[in-house]
């Protein structure tokens, strides 16, 4: 027994050398010796103070009415000071430090955690729109509290509308953390680069993917399994992508409707104000304002089995 | 520094004071000086005491056997009954209390727990055959406790069961709060108002969406990406959606199949008994029963390329 | 009152009375008098372990350098151990009580616990490749740490490259709660069964399917929504699906591309070297090495409408 557990020492003692030595030879898995990336659950905790001060009385904290509110929102506001500060500095710091080491990061750090928290109350206006937008359009939906309570659509909007903002005080890493998040959540994948007018309503959502580079006008509403894609990528001259947010995903004009698993690809793809894009749709050419594309009477066999043995026949041997 | 922290403080403050007057504009966004609302959390923690009741010892609680497995279930209805009590009383109170102030909330709540209670052997006996027909239904079924221990199709069915009892009690909230928790654990998205006979099997299940008026018989089967739709909206005459449960969504009999991606739409859509829907097919019309619909040989149009480069070319430019 | 308490303690006596009852009514749901099952918790915490070996650095401790390093993991190596030889045996014993008691399941488990570890370091070298792959294949990539950080794809394939290896030591239940634990995170479902090369790469995800018996070669790349599935089953000269690992799901060789929510079946379908799927494709044949298929100029109906309504009678009566 005593040989056992040696034994076993001796083989756990070699897995760990193994692995150990494995961080020199593929070094693209670790983060050793860097200064320290944002914390998952960090973020994720600021998002959920995030969502409190948007819509006060939906979440954790119930029984807010007008008297005691500024109390609440005044100390999440000074809670999330601090923890945005922290998570910012360390994603400014991890990208920075090697270039411009005397940069003062934290001071940085602090001033845009300021700057994005006043941006908040504007985030609430849009949002506003968006919520009316998803219950003028779905008619499942019982009440405004709902939609707000319970729709993954109109939170992987909010994330995604928090995430832009720190997108646009170039904060690295944070934003896309924070759409990943909600796609964790939801299904609903939006990159934080995109852009996005009031208005915007997903429904279900599950399968939604909306690239870097698309842009969205007002009162836009697509349901689940919509892909806005890229159709070229660019290349340097050794043939190699190149890494950056060159306009490659489509744009969508104010008032567009894309109903489910539709996909729609390539940066010069516009389609235009009030179009509608039917299910199933792949589109990757501009259509015109108020357009209706749909699926031409889709090319069916319909044949009859009387058994599933001859209806298996018939499906699996076209 | 002491001028510093004072510049951060009154800057926090005009935060709080701009997010607390948005509260007065953007009405939609907060719950302010209502009744609370059930609360999440709480709606999950039943959910997850549900599941132990119906599928005792394959969750939290192992080493269960016909001795001790009494007082287990005994306690956790008790528990049950009044985590149930609470948040059902919350969500009738919440929307009633305006217009029936006299109405004794709790009482009625109460009573709606017990009733819901009474009925859960009812759904296990649904639930049996709904994990038969998972095991007929895949061959990378190892066994039937690989179904009930780890299969996502399973948990959106047994979420859906348990809310389409509560919201054909007419609870207002919770019902929808179950089928999302369980939407965003698997990515199936089962409307609580749906009507589903026995022996359901969903496969794999991402992208799932199955719509309130929905009517679904016995034996049905569906795979990944399947969309029960609605194809119209009722408007008022000022042209806004009516909210309400009308027929919008289709209906499948006995015996379907439906395989993955395919979209069925419209609530005079029925597919007939025992007919089979093909991978992708885009449906908005009935199918005779035992009809065999599949997409007709796909237009596609196949090109060689040698290098990646001139494969995009043909890709890219169709 | 008291009336009411005793009306209510004798009405839930009568719900746990039926609920036991139906447990022996309903046998396939409940796990009573069996051997424990693996812990699901648990499970959950050996794969955060395991992230923690494969990616130190990026999770739950940052600080890691060469010098600390050795420490941290030797230390999560020994904790693993014990895990994983705790559950493994869990699971062994669960299948094989009955028919083999005096196996000694517990030596069984140890054994399978260490080769596992043992085989660490090797799945760490295919997941290098993999990480390279995604950087070169998302224009949207800021860096490597932003996809070891926060890409789902990458998540979903950990998960599988570790449960692959526990499935290839004939480990029951584990490797599908591992997948299925990934699967609900992300959105994509990959059977453990499936063998796939290094350098593979999904991006987005939402949706993704891999059935067990796919084979897919090095250096290939999906996007959200691909079905890899299967086009029959087998079945038993009484009409029951044959359950076992025969071939069923399709072939991928090197440097292939499939685009988002392309399907592709049957057991026999073999895409060839450096084949290009585009989105949307629907595939039930082989297809030639660098071929590129697409879909055939969609067959779309334009039509415009200059109101909302006249548009829905264009798209809702085809």
């Amino acid at each position: 027994m005593a040989t056992d557990i040696r034994l076993k020492e001796t083989e756990l003692q070699s897995v760990t050398d193994q692995l150990v030595e494995s961080y020199s030879t593929c070094g693209r898995l670790h983060h050793l010796g860097h200064e320290p990336l944002p914390n998952r659950e960090a973020v994720a905790d600021i998002l959920a103070d995030l969502y409190e001060v948007i819509y006060p009385g939906y979440g954790r904290r119930q029984n807010l009415n007008t008297s005691n509110i500024t109390y609440y929102v005044g100390s999440l506001v000074d809670a999330l000071h601090d923890k945005l500060t922290q998570q910012i500095t360390r994603a400014l710091r991890h990208d920075r430090c090697h270039e411009e080491p005397d940069n003062d990061c934290e001071a940085e750090g602090q001033q845009v955690a300021v700057t994005f928290l006043q941006r908040l109350a504007g985030v609430r206006q849009v949002l506003e729109v968006d919520v009316e937008a998803a219950y003028r359009g779905d008619p499942a939906a019982k009440s405004h509290h709902e939609i707000v309570f319970s729709y993954p659509g109109l939170e992987a909007i909010t994330a995604y509308r928090l995430a832009h903002e720190l997108s646009d005080l170039k904060v690295p890493y944070i934003p896309r953390m924070m759409t990943e998040i909600a796609h964790s959540k939801t299904g609903i994948d939006i990159h934080p680069g995109a852009t996005i007018g009031p208005g915007f309503f997903i429904d279900h959502g599950t399968g939604v993917v909306i690239g870097e580079t698309t842009e969205i006008g007002n009162n836009v509403r697509l349901y689940q399994g919509v892909t806005l894609g890229a159709l070229t990528f660019d290349r340097d001259d050794g043939g190699a992508l190149v890494h950056g947010a060159y306009k490659r995903h489509p744009t969508l004009r104010d008032n567009v409707i894309v109903y489910a698993n539709a996909t729609i690809l390539g940066g010069r793809t516009e389609v235009g104000e009030s179009a509608v894009i039917g299910s199933n749709v792949w589109l990757t050419k501009s259509v015109e304002p108020f357009a209706v594309v749909v699926l031409d009477n889709p090319q069916h066999k319909v044949k009859g089995g009387k058994t599933r043995a001859a209806q298996e026949e018939l499906i699996y041997h076209i």
